[in-house]
């Protein structure tokens, strides 16, 4: 086999790798992260690298422009390497590592009448920690090692099933002696049972759980003291997943029909966790044993390649995923970097769009405790949403697509620095000015920017309620191209490009079935449920989008309901709130599974006439039916 | 590393070492088996080699003849190679194929009143397998493919609580759609409860379950069907283990004393049971998959070694075993090439010396259902007995020493071919009649034949009853050594060795003391109860050195009761029979568990002064008190 010498500009790193390697495979080797927003099938165009040295074979030109194919612009995903090369990297192709993550680092611990409460519930981890006594044996007592200790653990956690690994097992005898015969015992509390997990010459430190976030865009830890519930560190990263595609549908394309696709998707998010685990270690202090735990929370296809489970059906009719609740797995299981006794939780999942994350979202919220109706939403890719009280529930996904987090829209970026997030047009001179992350120059346009965006062009008319550019409009910004009409939103001299950045009237079309199908969403489930917008005393928006979302414009475009604005509500990442919820409260975990998880009614839009019905009449701004929008008409 | 060819002759294979190594190491690694009674240190003598081309460096000459060192004889275990080297191994140094292992093999299943039974218990194994046909999903009966299915399982089996594993997880939907919604589900039926081990599309072979007997010596494996309960297959040999010592003691230090000697020795008996089930796999074309699981009978220190646990402190006072009982491990936690998330069961232990073969053994033979009272007796190096019936069960371990297995005697060897297994003395002319297994030349005198020459070296009045030579006695055979006395068993003319075959003043004590550890063993238990021998309905002689016992001849030199012959019974490798019963009837592996492991009183011999004083009266042939042994007398 030929191997060859690939170097990466700017960044100078020099891999070797096998002839007829694609180049997005050599970044991914060399750790550079590059975008491949459709999986590497050649039809985002966001892989493109310029090859300034050496020769390559181009199996697809892709939608490179002959001016950049001149200077040796190619497609990652399509081009490999037959020779020595040099590849120079443009800015505007790298996953770039300064994008925002949230990771949410509350402490979720209150002292209630001496009670330690978490969210409500009382505090009672699922991995905790005793310490031991025990006599010393004689030869008139003289039961085994295992026998003495799990006695006393008996009598001290009250259960009387408990189970012991092989690995406690093999070194118990030291332990115990070097000991002195008193030790600490960590275990997995199953509320009527226990599990040892590990055992330790007594020692005072302390003993940690992780809550998980598993995003399809970004992935967060928390650590918490399983002691005291307090989170002592938090670290979050983009999934490295991202490679093989932005969505779940790319990725589960990938992991159903790309030979090793599914075990790369696993291993992917595998080592994503175990970076941020190893973060947190290495800030810490902390050694894998003494990790004793997790909980995880992410949607169903997450959930999927989390475990190393193909997700396929879940994109074929009717929509099956492989599970929807499982048991607690081990660490090793599943290779992550802590104990390896230790247990995983995933949270259950209600279908095949309406993962764990929304579960864990709701226990955030205490929605099956409220006696109010609540609708909690998490805008991502997918609209899944949770409508309901103590008493019923009910949930849906609708598939918005990806324009919210900047695919499918030609200028459109997730919310990273340099990304469009409020736009401001003047009535008469139809200039803009442009609000961007962290105030740099334009490089395109994030989700809030676009829903702003949208707002403003209806209002300064130079779109239509269908969302048609006005011919009328009399600025040069405006303008035809070959098969579209666009509107400039910062000149090239402006933006932080090598081009204009602009809108397309087919980019206007994405957001408003994005947006459209959103509200259809929303309306589907107070139908079935036989009630109207007014009867929602909170609307709950979760997820990084809905961390820069201007609920006005929202309204305006028609994505939220016309409600007054102190109704809404955000909750940041409400995944990994929930998961540390779980973590720290058996009896929370147990509503998130009993009550959430298996009582919730899913309602499944592509089933009746109902949800299509309600998308034709939502996309027009704000919508067909104008009654709906009241405040948007005045 | 400097590396160097080691032939071995007459087997003329050839391995690379490193200098350093020492032949016996170098020899295993060849696989070739030589003895070592001593696990290595010098002392037995019984891995002497001929070293013929190449230099080695000698550390300890041992007790090698010096005519034999001029020959270039040296111990494998103290002579380590620095030069490409030649070895010759002698016949007696081998550890011998032939050696017979008692494959147990019996079909234990029965048919009462159209309910089948093993050994009395329901047939139920703790492994089972079931057909599930399932309902194609639908949009509207969209439930996961793990909920569907443990949904029907539940139902089919019976139990609420149904668990399923990562690897289940991870092929189902293939397997579900692909077996076209029919699959056969293997799982561990825990009584209340199940997990699934594994899923296939629908087929009709058999599923197996394996019964393994982990003794000090020899390993057997029996393949079972969880269908029928026959036993398809089975196979034996020695446990790898012998290379680091013949007996658990000499076991105990290497694990404790040598710097991964735990692993080793763990690794050595893995092997040996995986070699088993290889052969066994290869002869009924069986795949990993399809063994779901084994219960596994060793006694304390061989479970604690199969397991990869320290037995240390089972050889320190107050000898506390780590473990009695331990859950079911996975197959995969301990390497068994079986199917990897198959269970295997381990039979609980009394004590440090009444270990899980002795548990099973009471299991075969249904001591704990009698209504009579039964002595229940395994004769090794250690003699474990058991006494009681259904009411009560007392049990205790007498360390016999080596005796019985050839071990601490001149000449002694295991009963394999060419060792003296009955000894006819002329009570005129003191000439010597040997009868050898398989009538080969004899090559030393095994367990049954000591037992045997005793008997007669008393009868014709060669020893007196504390087992000292007469002077008087007029042959040759009879002679003076340099510290000893010796009887000529077989001159070197008549011999398969290079030498007279002998027994000497010091064997014959060293066998004294065996058969008086064991006597005393049992008065002691009796004592203990308040009763005496002609209590007992029946003795129950259980493993291989039994099978080749002359019942006559042990009572004539006190080894056990002087009771009628006709009470007597041989019961073969009860350990593994027991095996087979506990994997085959859920009911009696808990009888095992809850009955025999835990309501059986352990006595300590090594407390208070009851056994000691038995002993000491016992160290004559047959016995101090010649009143216990009437038909002697007479």
């Amino acid at each position: 086999m030929t191997v060859h010498r690939v170097r990466f500009l700017p960044d100078d790193k020099v891999i070797e790798v096998p002839t007829g390697t694609d180049i997005l495979k050599a970044a991914d080797t060399a750790e550079i992260k590059i975008k491949s927003t459709c999986g590497g099938d050649g039809s985002c165009g966001r892989c493109a690298v310029q090859i300034t040295e050496g020769n390559v074979e181009i199996r697809d030109k892709g939608n490179i422009s002959r001016k950049h194919q001149v200077a040796g612009y190619v497609l990652a995903c399509k081009t490999t390497v037959n020779s020595p090369i040099t590849v120079t990297i443009p800015e505007e192709s790298r996953v770039e590592e300064s994008q925002q993550v949230l990771i949410e680092d509350e402490d979720l611990v209150v002292v209630e009448a001496g009670n330690k409460k978490v969210n409500g519930y009382d505090f009672s981890p699922l991995f905790k920690t005793v310490t031991i006594e025990l006599e010393e044996p004689t030869l008139t007592e003289n039961s085994s090692d295992l026998h003495r200790l799990i006695a006393e653990f008996k009598r001290k956690i009250g259960y009387d099933n408990v189970r012991v690994n092989l690995t406690v097992l093999k070194d118990l005898n030291s332990v115990l002696r070097d000991g002195n015969w008193q030790v600490s015992v960590s275990y997995i509390d199953f509320g009527d049972r226990a599990e040892i997990i590990d055992i330790f010459q007594r020692v005072d430190n302390d003993f940690i759980g992780l809550a998980i976030d598993i995003g399809t865009t970004t992935v967060v830890v928390n650590a918490i003291s399983l002691e005291t519930g307090e989170t002592i560190a938090s670290a979050g990263s983009y999934n490295k997943q991202t490679r093989y595609g932005d969505d779940v549908i790319t990725r589960i394309v990938y992991a159903s029909d790309t030979e090793g696709g599914l075990e790369a998707l696993q291993k992917s998010v595998i080592d994503t966790v175990n970076q941020l685990i190893t973060e947190i270690k290495e800030k810490k202090y902390l050694d894998d044993r003494s990790i004793i735990g997790a909980t995880v929370a992410g949607n169903t296809v997450m959930t999927h390649l989390f475990l190393g489970a193909n997700p396929k059906n879940i994109r074929l009719e009717p929509y099956i995923p492989m599970f929807s609740d499982v048991p607690p797995f081990k660490a090793k299981d599943l290779g992550l970097v802590i104990n390896p006794e230790g247990y995983v939780y995933n949270f259950p999942s209600v279908a095949s769009y309406v993962g764990g994350d929304i579960v864990s979202g709701a226990l955030a919220v205490n929605l099956h405790k409220s006696e109010e109706i609540i609708l909690f939403i998490d805008i991502g890719t997918n609209g899944e949403m949770i409508l309901g009280n103590r008493e019923w529930m009910v949930c849906c996904a609708c598939s918005a697509g990806p324009a919210f987090e900047g695919g499918g829209i030609t200028h459109g970026v997730r919310a990273m620095t340099g990304a469009i997030e409020k736009v401001e047009i003047d009535p008469q001179t139809f200039e803009v000015e442009l609000t961007t992350i962290g105030s740099k120059k334009p490089i395109g346009i994030c989700g809030s920017g676009l829903i702003d965006c949208l707002a403003k062009l209806r209002e300064v008319g130079i779109i239509d309620r269908a969302g048609k550019f006005q011919s009328d409009t009399s600025s040069n910004r405006l303008r035809k191209t070959e098969d579209d009409v666009e509107f400039v939103l910062a000149w090239r001299k402006d933006s932080g490009l090598d081009s204009d950045i602009v809108i397309t009237e087919s980019d206007i079309k994405n957001v408003i079935r994005s947006k459209g199908a959103i509200y259809s969403g929303i309306r589907t489930m107070l139908k079935m449920m036989e009630l109207d917008e007014t009867i929602l005393s909170k609307i709950i928006i979760a997820g990084g989008f809905g961390n820069y979302l201007n609920i006005q414009d929202a309204i305006k475009i028609g994505l939220l309901p016309d409600l007054p604005i102190e109704k809404y509500e955000f909750i940041g990442n409400s995944s990994v709130k929930g998961a540390k919820v779980g973590l720290l409260s058996l009896n929370a975990w147990r509503e998130a599974e009993e009550i959430i998880g298996k009582s919730m009614t899913y309602l499944e839009l592509s089933v009746g006439n109902v949800f299509m019905d309600e998308f034709v009449s939502a996309l027009f701004l704000p919508h067909t039916d104008l009654s709906q929008f009241p405040s948007v008409v005045n």
